[in-house]
């Protein structure tokens, strides 16, 4: 960046105030050390982008946003070794360091800073969060040996894009609430998340899956990715709907897709004692857990909450599941946008319209 | 129970209506064929019973109340095997079947009734809740195979009153935190429950231990059952102090002892990213999860209420516990009364005064 | 069985000594207060009885063999509650009392006499070792309260005859492995245990399922339940084909279910370092641990061993998952004979002739 | 290393031939970006090094021996963050890289090189096995940020010289062994390995602790890290004497510290079904599981070997039990040097001479 040279520039969705993500020009980042830089072909929006729009997330302006990257390594830092340049990658939502004590405690979500306390809520978040993000045409990846996972052969864009957020987050609301073989488990909210979540509890061997939401499209989707049963809650109290499904007995494990109290006490109230409330919306108040759906604190409950795990060992796993044909996401991938068409991607994603899942992006 | 032959009698502590327990007269229990009575020898009372006294927790006119018994066995049910008349035993708070479902899931203290749900709310919870209780010369012990632990040689009444209740629930607070060598662990309130809960974080290997009351001898007690540091949280706030004494780290663990929305809420403002909420408190009120405590649900927190854990296994445990000489919970036992003194000792006890921790009732 | 009332006679097959179990007839059996006597309308023969057969595994002369029960509650004991006679029943292989101190610590194979100790090897497996078994007209179910599942409605006797044993040694398998979504998973041996925990590991979220067997129709039947390759042992070296498909990185879980030093030392040798042996077979000699894939004791190795899983719960859960149907064991059933033709159903299966996997026998 | 400037040098303990390990000149190490170079103040000789003089573990020829290093950070690779030169630190006796695929698994100590596969057996172990050892001047210490620990104010380098392998290692024996509040739990060997084992047990709640030994001042030192009754091997056989002392129930955690088959089936015979052997020991030859012990396959039985946990956070808490003063391993260090002394101590160490536990050498 000196000198004479012109410094190589790309483009980037940047935020710049509430309600406006714009596509920029910045130049295209060199790693450090530890880094890699890849260069992305697809990406995504999630959710959690259109609270940054929103302005309901604060984040600096000026950065740029996504954390679901598809990409190449364009450039690997001095010390990175085990990659080289060429190699399809993807890295998670979340990208922790590896050398935490968070991380060295398995909670690598909550990765701290490097002092000493060690953990950090979200730490481990900061793809377009804390650092510039995937809407762009180039990505530096932090802490590359960590997070950097090649991608399968024969995989295309499209089949892994759901894995660096959307699919961990929904697997990890089964495996969190310790889903198992013969369980009764009941979602709230069929978003690609809880879609994800339904895929995830089917996966681990939930032998009646009870799904919530309103959406035609997504109820369909639902029953796809393995619901037995799809409670519209327009038609009916889904808690009572439940209930009554499992003859009053209530559900094994409940997982909160939305992020809203209300279907968290939701979640509660149909659990049967001793069950598991496994927590994956972003709240955005407080909660309130009942008295009597907690049978006053002595009904031994668990209430389990959980960011996206991330890491290259996660990315593995998660792309060995679409590679070995168990689950096709890919029909969650619903419409398609270069970048330049970010803007418009963004209202129609904000928006919910025509039907959208989840959009394909491509620098 | 037939004809000319008079029914033998014996006392007992029965719940008369809002603010009176009373000592009456009732038939001596004769067990089915499942069943055992024992002759009371030591009995004590809890925090619960005085919500029943108070109205605060319904329970049906005329029922016994109390649900920590030592003593000695009476008479076996006819299918009784493998204990003899006699023997000195105890038997848990909660007395779970062994045959339900929940049990089968080692959830016993949600042990349900015969039917096909198989899990009901506290339904392991019946000593003085939905059957006759501890606080008479005699008790019928329902599933006696699974509930009868024999006491070990040499052990007092005394050392063993706390394993059915107190010290079975205390230690849960620990172990279902999930408290291993090299935790933080704080814990909120030291009456009995509290101080259970510090010794079973001790015997469970945390290494800093921190708990908060006010009352001087709950938190003298508090520094000999394990406490490394004792807050009063009449002299400070006690969220403050503790991320204070962790350096802004906050705990691994925190333990509710107390039942109360303020301590839970405090439980939640102590725990690092990542840590377990271990509930033991019994609410009277919702509960409210502060959006920023809980990192708006992506903090990994856990919350994991429970029910004190019954069986004789338990309690086969615990006594071994006491026998190993590890903890010596006698001190806790504060003051000493008959059985006809029973109002007197639930004026004491209910009004906390002069320092009583538990009382010794001897019938 | 009093005075002149003649004694109700049935049929059982009766192990007489070594190589000969014959039809006799004995008394039906009549149930103590915990029991109840089903009327048998299905069961099966299993590898073990065969030991029996061969004088490998001794039993007492005169015992009734069998252990994998389906029927009808023809009477309950007096003090059995929650369950009326007539109504379709399976049992557990296993048939723990749900009130041993193994039992109440989860362990219920292992149930142990009503004694002191609490635990017994191999105590829970009662039906055709200890006590008289399933293969005879009626059957007397210990602890029924504990042990008696109703199969739902539409199901057939053909589809839940493998749940007392097969399938839930088969499942176990897959859990005591800890087997998740995205492991590798190698299953030594596709007979009916084997089978069964191919379709475990599917159903547990393993992504690749790499089994081993050299019977043509055990390797169809294991692609159906969910073996991504099947390994002909008499093509190929095992471990190292194993080691070749996975690029020489190794399995996360092995799971031996034939009963030889030698396929339990191969599960060693397709470990990954950190990975778990999941051991279901039943040994006739000791067993070596080499040095070499050990690692010297330095491999973070698991190798967990598991007897079948009982208890009224556990047929439950078995149940939904056929019910669900996630799965069809069905045509495991490949033989059909009547209680009398037992003799003949027993040299067929022994023989493992006309590609038997399992038989069902009719009273 | 570069022309005229002379390569400053150290004194190191190298590895020549079998049978001898001597003082050499080494030039002091550089740190690569990763990578800090502690000046070494304290360190020790383990039973391992011992295995290395005498040729049964090979390793290089020159290799700088030893992997329990206390020293101070002299240099820090130029992308290490978070730590400062100056500071008194520990290394783990286990270096992971923190981003290999074991790590991200929890599984550091087999921590595999920057390759697809991810785990290699042992691989985390690098002191004095595949890189330059910590019996030297300086030390250079991979993958700083996943390894330095910062030694808490006021512990002295005798307190924290068992936490890099003596103390990790023996906690592990009763961490991997699920040893909680109530376990009986039998530890062969009470070298400096197993008497951590014993303080582990103690400090997760094991209410009796039996241990084995035969060396009297280990027997000592075994009742004053927790031991409850100590077995003499050289007076009775040891099987039978636990067996006995349990009331023939068994032990529920068998903990092996020394590495040989023979101690290894001895675990086994003392457990009681469903009961866990934790293996420590590094073997030098097959083990023999019998099958009668092993109760044909069928106990329930789980074998878990393991290897030192390493890596900063480990550190952290094991240096936390030490600073509470839960415990105090400083008895352990029965014998200083100098590390000019180096040959001298080797002797005595490796001849178990003088009472010897572990010795403290000073460069």
């Amino acid at each position: 960046m000196t000198g004479g040279r012109p410094v190589p520039m790309m483009k980037a969705a940047v935020f710049v105030e509430k309600g406006r993500i714009v596509l920029e020009d910045k130049p295209i980042p060199s790693p450090g050390p530890l880094d890699a830089v890849i260069r992305i072909t697809t990406t995504t929006i999630c959710g959690t982008d259109v609270h940054i729009l929103k302005g309901e997330y604060p984040v600096a302006r000026g950065l740029t946003i996504g954390h679901e990257p598809v990409g190449i390594i364009e450039k690997l830092g001095s010390a990175v070794e085990g990659f080289s340049e060429g190699q399809r990658v993807i890295a998670g939502a979340i990208t922790p360091s590896g050398y935490s004590n968070a991380c060295l405690c398995g909670q690598c979500s909550q990765d701290g800073p490097r002092s000493r306390h060690g953990f950090q809520a979200m730490g481990g978040w900061r793809f377009g969060n804390t650092i510039d993000g995937a809407q762009a045409e180039y990505l530096l990846v932090p802490d590359a040996m960590t997070n950097l996972a090649v991608i399968p052969d024969g995989l295309t864009d499209e089949q892994v894009l759901m894995c660096p957020d959307i699919m961990s987050t929904g697997f990890a609301g089964a495996e969190q609430g310790g889903v198992r073989i013969g369980d009764t488990v009941a979602i709230f909210a069929q978003g690609p998340i809880g879609l994800c979540a339904t895929a995830g509890a089917r996966l681990s061997g939930a032998t009646r899956i009870i799904t919530v939401d309103s959406i035609a499209r997504r109820m369909e989707v639902s029953r796809r990715m393995g619901a037995d049963e799809v409670v519209d809650f327009t038609a009916c109290d889904p808690v009572e709907r439940i209930m009554e499904l499992t003859d009053g007995r209530g559900v094994d494990v409940a997982i909160e897709a939305l992020g809203t109290a209300r279907t968290f006490e939701s979640c509660l109230r149909v659990l049967r004692p001793g069950g598991v409330l496994s927590s994956l919306g972003v709240y955005s108040g407080d909660l309130r857990i009942p008295l009597d759906a907690y049978a006053a604190g002595l009904g031994d409950h668990k209430i389990i909450s959980g960011l996206c795990p991330g890491g290259k060992e996660r990315m593995r796993r998660l792309m060995a599941v679409i590679d070995s044909g168990r689950i096709d996401l890919s029909e969650m991938v619903t419409h398609s946008f270069t970048l330049d068409q970010i803007e418009e991607a963004y209202d129609l994603f904000a928006n919910q319209r025509d039907g959208v899942l989840k959009v394909a992006l491509r620098p």
